[in-house]
Formats: C-alpha cells, sequence, structure tokens
C-alpha cells in the first residue's frame, strides 16, 4: 500500500504518484491552500491540498488536526523556489494529494505539542506517563533509534569480525554475587522457594567458557534492586562478553576496535587509537578518581612530603596521621573564584562537605609569585615551601590553589568533585571532544570498614596478576574499566580459573569454605572439569547509548523507563495483585500497601 | 596467541607453525606415538607427538588426559595416504607438537563422556545438572550454534531488508491479558506491591505503532507460569514483531519472506512460496485440528450426513445432539492394527481415550469392497450407506475405517490423535519433508464451557474480518497461525486500533468498561492519540530451534534449561532465601518449603 516513507522524497521523485501513511505534524491554511507536514519515523513531507487542482481532498484536509492519522495519495511535485526549505532533506518538494483518507483521528487533547518544529520542554512524569506520545517526539525517536543502530554495530562487528556466538542465559535464575540486593520471584510448584533475577550473566558466562564456548555475548537485561540514584534503573541492559584463551593485551585491543567500530558506525567517527591508559594508582593521584574526565587539565597535585613539617597543623596533622595533602591548582582561579564561595556557606564548600571534607584551604597566587591566602597558612610557611609549592603545582599569576588535607580517600572524593565542579562552570569541557581511556591495574580488594573485612573490588573470580599473587592482600587484579569522558561505561578482568588461586581469594576475603560451597558450589565444581583460561567484560549500554545521543539522564536512552521510586507511570507498576494470586505462590505481604 | 581454531586446518597450512588452543578430545598411543585429537568448538585437528621428531612435547603429551586444556604449537603435516580420514574436514593433515604446555587438568571423574567419537545416550538429570559438560559435547554445541544462526539470520532480514528497529521492552512490568499465570516480583520500595514478568510484549509492541515507530521486532524473553508440559518452559524466547500500516496480505508476504530467508541461511534449502493456506474451518475438517501436519495424507472425512439416519443409535444419536461422525480412512491399515489394539485394552483405544473419546468404531474394507466390522454396524448400514460411505472416503480393499461420532471438538480431537500416532506407526512421514502452511480464518471466540462465556481465541484486541463485525459473536478474526510439520511456529493478527470496536469486543467476552479500564487502561487511552492500523506475529524461538536442529525437546534448543518442575538442576534455583530477604520485601512464605 505505502510506496515511500514521508523523509525519502527527493527532486528526482517529481512527477511520480505516490503514497504515504503517517500523522498530521501541523497543518497551516494558506488563503484557501491547506499545506500539511506529513510525519512519519523517517522525517516529514509537505503535502499540499488545493481546492482547485486537488478538489477530492480538500474536504478532508480541512477536516484534519494535529497527530491525526492519514493516507495520502499524490503526485510529487517540484516546490517554487520561493518555498524551497533547505531545512529539511524533502524541502524541495511537495506532494498534491488527490485522495487523504483518515485514518484514525485524536479524540483527547493532547497533554503535550509533538510537532519537529516545538521546542517546549515538557516535564518528565507526563512525558513518562504519556510515553507513547513522548516516544513520537523527534528527540525520543531519535534517541531509539540511535540506541538500535549502536546495538546492530555492536552485534555485526562480534559476529562478522571476531566469531562471538550470542548464547541466552537464564532471567529465573539463583542470586549472583554482585553485592547489590536481587529481586526475587516467588515459585508457585516449589513452594517456600524463589527464583532471583539475575544482576549480571556472570555465572552463566563463566559456565559457557567452561563448555567451550571460546566467545561469547549477549545484549542481556540485568536486574539489581538499589536505591536509585539519577543514572540507575531496576532493569537495565549490558552487553556482556566472555572469551577464553586471551590475555589482558588481546582483550583491550579486541575492545578497542569493538568502540572504535561504534563511533565510526553510529557517529562517523575515527577515534585515534590505541586509547590512552591509567593505571588505578595513577588516576588516583592524578584525578582522584578512577574514571576521570580527560577532556581537560586541572590534575591534582600531591604536596604531602613538602607539607608534613609544615607548621600549619591541618596540613603536616593530615600526613603524620597516614593522610596526604593534595592541590587542585586552577588558572585564572583568582579571577573566577571569590573567598565567599570557598567559605563555609558558599557554593565550592558545600561540594567539598557533601564529599566529606571539613573545609577548603586556598591559596591565591598574585603578581611576582606573592600569595595571599588565610593568616595561619601564610604565618607557617617558609619561603622555601612557598617556591616548592609553586614549582610542583605549576601556579603562576591568577592562580587559585585549593588543597584538600587528610585520609586519602576523602581528599581524593573532595577534590574530584571540586575538579569537575570547576570544569563546568568554567566551562573547560570542550563538548565535541570524545576523550576514551583504560584505567588497568585494580586493587584486588577494598577494605569494607563497616564489616571489618576486605572484599573484591570487581567480583571474587577476578584473577590478580600472578607476580603479585604471593601477597593477595596487597596485589593488583588484572581488571581493566574503560572510561568515556568520565564515565565508566563497561569493566572486566582476567578470571580466576585454577581452583586453588580460587580457594586462595576466598579465604583473603574471608569466605569460609562452606560459605564458597553453598554460594558458588557449581561453579567451583565445573572449574574442576577442564576450564580454559578466560576473561571478560560487560558494557553499561543504557548509559554508553545516553553518552552517545548528548543525554544526562539513561531514561532518555530507554524507551519504557522507571522513575526514581522504580515506578512506570505508564502501566502504573508495580501494583497491588489479587490475594488469590499470592495464595498460589504460596507469600503473604506484611505490610499493608500505602494507600 | 592462537594462530588458527582446530577445525580450519587443511591442505593449504601444510608446513605453517600453528598455536591451538582445546580440549583433548582423546588420546591413544600407538607404539611410542602418542596421538591426540584436539577439540575447540570449531572441530577436530590431530596432534602428533613422537619421541623423535618431536621429544619435547612428548613427555607432557604423555601425561595427558580426556578433556585437558593444553595450548600446542606445532608444524602442520600432510598425513601419509594411510591415515587420511574422510570424515573430518581437517582430516588430511595432522599436527607436529613442538610444545605443549597444560593450561588445566581434570580432576575428578567426568560424569559422562564427552567426546565426539562418543553416542553414549546420557540420561537428561545427569546432562542438566553439568550442563556446561553436557554444552561441550557435539550435539548440544551444534544446536547452540544453530540456534545462534537462526537468531542472526533474522536480524540481518528483519533489519536490512524490512527496516525493523529492535525496541526493548520491560522485564519489570504490569501482568498482560495471555491468560495464563503471571510470575511476580515483590517490590522492596513500594510495599505491597508486585511487578509481573511479562507473558509477552504484547501492549508495549502495540504502544509502539502508537508512538510511530512502524515496524519493530525484539528477540524477547517472555514468562507463564503454566503447569509444565513437554515443550514448555517457565522462560521462553519469542522474536516478537508488530508494523503499521499493512494488511493481511502484506504481513503474510512478509513473513513468508522471513521464513524462506532463514531456511535459506540456515539449512541452504529454498522454501517453495506462497506457502499454502488452510482456513481454520477446513484445518479442522480436513484434520480436526488447526496446526495440522502435511507432510502426509489421511484427511479425516466427514460423514454425519450419511449417518444422520442410520440405524446405529451411536451414529445417528451423535447427529441428532448436535453432533458429528467423521471418519479417517487408513490405506493397507487392515494389514497393519489389529482389532485387539481397537478395542479396550489396546494403544489406539487407549490414545483415543485420552482425547475424549468413549472408544473407536472401526469397518474394514475386504475384497470387493465387502465391509468386516461388529455386528451392531453392520446390521444397521444399507447397502446404499455402504456404498456412498466407499464412495465418500475413497476407501478400497484394504483400507480400515476409524469412525469418531460424538460433539465435534472431542471427534475432531481424538481423530487429530489417532491420525498422527498412525502416521508415525505406520511410517508415513518422510523427515526429510519440509511443509509450512498458514492457517487464518480463526474464530474471534471460543466458547468456555467453565466460565460460561465466550473467550477471545488469540486476545481481545485480535480485530475481526470487517464484513463479519456486524455480528462478533460468530465473526472470523483477521489471525494468522504459521505451522511447521504440524507445530505452530507462530501467530499473530491484525489488531483492533479503534475505540468503538474495541469496546464491542470487550462487550461480547463480558469485560465490563471497569474491568477493561483497570487492565488495559493506558492501553484504551493511548488509542485516543491516533492510533495507526498495526498488525503483528510472534515466533517461539525455542520451538522452530527445536525442530531445525531435529531435536524433539525445546530444552535441547536452549542452554540452561528448566526441568518440567521448574526447576534449574545445574544452579538449583528456585531456592529458599534468607528470611531478612524476604522481610526487606515485605512479604512471608506461607508454607514451609518441602523438604
Amino acid at each position: 500500500m505505502r510506496t515511500h516513507y514521508c523523509g525519502q522524497l527527493r527532486a528526482e521523485h517529481v512527477g511520480q504518484t505516490v503514497t504515504l501513511f503517517g500523522w498530521v505534524d501541523r497543518r497551516r491554511d494558506h488563503g484557501g491552500v491547506i499545506f500539511i507536514d506529513l510525519r512519519d519515523r523517517s522525517g516529514i513531507s509537505q503535502i499540499v491540498s488545493d481546492p482547485e487542482r486537488t478538489p477530492e481532498s480538500y474536504l478532508p484536509a480541512g477536516d484534519l488536526r494535529n497527530e491525526y492519522v492519514v493516507k495520502i495519495t499524490g503526485r510529487v511535485t517540484q516546490r517554487p523556489p520561493d518555498s524551497l526549505n533547505p531545512r529539511i532533506p524533502t524541502g524541495e518538494v511537495e506532494i498534491y494529494a488527490d485522495q487523504i483518507e483518515l485514518l484514525n483521528a485524536v479524540r483527547k487533547p493532547l497533554p503535550f505539542q509533538i510537532s519537529v518544529s516545538e521546542t517546549e520542554s515538557v516535564r518528565e512524569e507526563l512525558r513518562l506517563k504519556y510515553r507513547y506520545l513522548d516516544l513520537r517526539r523527534e528527540r525520543m525517536s531519535h534517541n531509539l533509534q540511535l540506541r538500535h543502530q549502536v546495538i546492530k554495530a555492536i552485534r555485526r562487528f562480534l559476529e562478522d569480525q571476531e566469531g562471538f556466538i550470542e548464547v541466552e542465559t537464564p532471567i529465573l535464575t539463583r542470586s549472583t554475587p554482585e553485592g547489590a540486593r536481587d529481586y526475587l520471584v516467588p515459585s508457585r510448584v516449589n513452594p517456600g522457594e524463589f527464583y532471583a533475577l539475575p544482576q549480571s550473566p556472570q555465572l552463566f558466562k563463566q559456565l559457557l567458557m567452561v563448555s567451550g564456548f571460546d566467545r561469547y555475548y549477549q545484549v542481556a537485561r540485568c536486574f539489581r534492586d538499589e536505591d536509585l540514584r539519577a543514572d540507575r534503573q531496576p532493569e537495565f541492559t549490558q552487553l556482556d562478553m566472555e572469551m577464553s584463551f586471551m590475555d589482558q593485551e588481546e582483550v583491550l585491543a579486541l575492545n578497542e576496535k569493538l568502540v572504535c567500530h561504534i563511533f565510526k558506525q553510529v557517529k562517523g567517527i575515527d577515534l585515534p587509537s590505541p586509547f590512552p591508559r591509567l593505571t588505578y594508582a595513577e588516576a588516583m593521584d592524578r584525578y582522584g578518581c578512577d574514571k576521570p574526565d580527560t577532556r581537560y587539565g586541572l590534575e591534582l597535585v600531591d604536596v604531602s612530603d613538602l607539607m608534613k613539617d609544615s607548621g600549619f597543623k591541618v596540613f603536616s596533622g593530615a600526613v603524620s596521621s597516614g593522610g596526604v595533602v593534595k592541590v587542585l591548582p586552577i588558572p585564572d582561579g583568582n579571577a573566577a573564584i571569590s573567598n565567599v564561595r570557598i567559605k563555609p556557606g558558599g557554593d565550592l564548600f558545600r561540594e567539598a562537605a557533601e564529599a566529606g571534607a571539613k573545609g577548603l584551604a586556598y591559596i591565591r597566587v598574585r603578581e611576582n609569585g606573592e600569595i595571599d591566602t588565610i593568616g595561619a597558612i601564610k604565618d607557617n610557611l617558609s619561603e622555601a615551601h612557598k617556591q616548592a609549592l609553586l614549582e610542583r603545582t605549576g601556579a603562576t599569576e591568577g592562580h587559585l590553589l585549593l588543597f584538600g588535607a587528610g585520609d586519602s580517600p576523602t581528599v581524593n572524593k573532595t577534590l574530584d568533585r571540586i575538579r569537575q565542579f570547576v570544569a563546568r562552570e568554567l566551562q573547560l569541557i570542550d563538548p565535541e571532544k570524545i576523550n576514551l581511556l583504560w584505567v588497568t591495574e585494580f586493587p584486588m580488594f577494598e577494605w569494607n570498614a563497616d564489616e571489618q573485612r576486605l572484599e573484591a573490588m570487581h567480583h571474587p573470580f577476578t584473577s590478580p596478576f600472578l607476580e603479585d599473587a604471593h601477597d593477595l592482600k596487597t596485589a593488583r587484579a588484572q581488571a581493566y574499566d574503560i572510561v568515556f569522558n568520565g564515565f565508566e561505561i563497561g569493566g572486566g578482568s582476567l578470571r580466576i580459573y585454577q581452583t586453588e588461586l580460587q580457594k586462595q581469594v576466598f579465604e583473603a576475603i574471608g569466605l569460609s569454605d562452606e560459605e564458597a560451597q553453598s554460594k558458588f558450589g557449581f561453579l567451583l565444581e565445573a572449574f574442576e572439569y577442564g576450564t580454559p583460561p578466560h576473561a571478560g567484560i560487560a558494557y553499561g549500554l543504557d548509559r554508553l547509548v545516553m553518552l552517545l545521543a548528548g543525554e544526562e539522564s539513561i531514561r532518555d536512552a530507554i524507551a519504557f523507563p522507571k522513575t526514581q521510586q522504580a515506578r512506570c507511570l505508564l502501566t502504573n507498576a508495580p501494583s497491588e495483585v489479587d490475594g488469590k494470586q499470592l495464595k498460589d505462590l504460596h507469600i503473604a505481604t506484611i505490610q499493608k500497601p500505602k494507600t
């Protein structure tokens, strides 16, 4: 029935009779001649109905309103020179409508405007409630088409160039050891028992390596019942990969090719490769975080050695109790950032406080290297200290130096946050820039102060560097994250494939044999039957698409997302259910629903 | 590190030094020379270690056992003429191993043999418990690679040739109206409320049409908490499609192209097209079922009109009470099937009884058209009846006629079952044959005797033929199933897209406005905002792969399936969980787990 999509028509089609289907994007009545912008997913064509040239379509055209669904048959015509529209690809032509058939009308007032010429900002609750209309708008239609292109590019690369096999792993399964909460599903036929929705296909993909699948991938739905932050969803999509017989260099090289392929296919961009690498230690040292945005400088400088014998007790005390003193030097910061903003009540102070710092010490560098700061610092800084400080930080006239002093995690967290805040405010970030980098050599473990024990930084199947294996507690892991403009978009590791080493790792995190058996018994048993060396990685696809689309929320990269209260405003899920349903599942609610 | 996969090596590689990774499929010691069949997912290569030619690899080769994981570097060599192996693609060459590195051993007795040369049949419980080893075996490795190829062929066709866009729809959602039981997921942040896992993406895909996506597809995980039959799983995979602005002919034509593409890509088979079509009424009439296997004849013959005034009360009584008398004529059935098997205690009787029949009347056709049957029939069949019967059924000497008499559903169910049973037993089915057909013009509704009401045969969004819409109760639906060798592999319909008609359908199935609002309110509201005509279809991918693989259970088409008790024998899901987890979810179990 349809001969063309609306967005396809060009000068070359002039003279052809075409049949189009679509929505009325808008209708204008120009002195007796009616113009309709007809929209489908491909774009817009201008339809003309004229009481003299196309009398049959004129009455129906007059009845059309925005978002009516119509079928239009007409002749493609060259637009007159004064009505060419170079802003749309079909702007050279218009279609004189011989017939217009109304297929469906709109019977309620639209909750918001949909037309491509509308730029109205709509509040998110309304967009989510009427998601089917929101998805009709250009922005979300584009985002989902982009998402499709990204996933398609990934599949083609992995299948055609790298021999990966897609395997589907179960959704109704057992808890996986990722640390976050599982969603549970009561079993009707096994009373009192529950499935868990997978936080990732981790165990299954490792088992597929034991099975010899060699290279596995899956665009996998994953589930985490977390307290939701801005960029989290109860369910999310992961590009999940696992491969056998590859070392870390091969894994990173393959993944760089994958990421370059995505950018080339989807954005037409040739990324420089190989990607830069930072070790975890370097990243923390220079940026205070393990996913630095390297599109701008503002690198941190460690001045602990200079300050350890300073008379300013905040600095020397921090060092003597095992902490650090680090500086964020901000060129031209003197002019841009006033003292009021750094002191209690100011916005920079608030940022620092939210990261756990008690405050921000500062030094302003004036003409001839004179420094300007509070008395307590000035009085306790010798000329030698001052010179060393300026030299180490590269600070010259106009620089503002912001100091963090205290335990290393808090200092890093604080200065990382301030660094990002200042970069945004001073517009140091070139939005056209695309920086990808690897962060490698993560520590195997981090200290969980609450539980007073080591815990695996990635997961307990991550392999240490073999040269570090003699002292696991301080060993580096063969783990890697890929960072895109300051967002971690993927991460993975080489896995342990030998039982002996796996036992040592469990021991290091205080997991008894019994606990290990009950949690991962089937995986440990599988490892006894000829397990190949293997490695993997997983990408957060929602976030990757969000970044590629230039959006700031992953909800704008997902067709039907949930709110931060884990609700779907469209279907109103979750909802109450029949008592009978619960009885069949052998469960009862122990708290009344809020009403 | 790896230079080739094991299955890739050919005569053209002779002289090259290669590095292979894989599993020892088997090891043979031939008078001091050791032969190893090295296996990876691509196939087998023969490795040779010889104390004189390859002294360095000889000791390690001697230590290898089945399923050890090794790295082997060696030189590809032409096999001597007497050891060529034409049964494997690499059978012209062997690799003299310079180095053999043991990467991992097997530390427990294998629960079953894995080698490609083993044809041992292993009981399914063991295969599922050690699924990672079962997947290493040739059969399952082949099945999952086939599954990957099928899905890949589908994606490429839909994306490249037909402009479909893949969109992911939620797994944590609200009940969909498919009739079966939902799996529920308690919400932690919304106490007393539950998500449902989708039985299909039906509502979301229709909403995507409202959004203008025009052509949607998804390889979608679906969930039904049914009492499990042999070919059902709690979670299964569906190829889900929906498209706008297409009539039924266009939908069927597109899907025929899709199915032909799959067969061509995966099996190298050119299917004849267009596929034959049967209306639902024809299918029930001729085969007694709506998914007939047309690879063989044995068509049913309705003789109700002939028998309505017969003196044999079983026949005439069936007709006079509104039922039917139908015949399954079996050529050469006299010789093949004895009376004992048709009478109580016999296997055919049992089949009939399981379909709800009280028994099977029969007539044997002897020489010169003489008939041989029980006295009650013989005595009550006039010569005219007899002649008409022989003529109508085409029965000649040697035919066995099996009769079903009673209400039409039971007669059809019985004779369908007997027809399939006899066809298998008499080996009337050519396993090489591939028959695809469409069944169309389903009734809109069927009578639910338990609830004393009409219910939608597909689902309540299915559109009637517009010429039938004046009397919905008897209307035919614009619904279609695709049948492959007697299995329904897919089905769909044109959807209702106009509110008025939708309301009439809800009325016909006795759904009040209120119920309709509470169940599908958001969909009905969406329909008010400019809904295009749309249609869809869904394929059962597990079953399609099962059939293409020549398997008889969908468990053999799924990587990690569940048993008929909905358990995963590998991970032992479902399982009991911590009381604290349940408390966090605001639920309690109301029945002790069985122990």
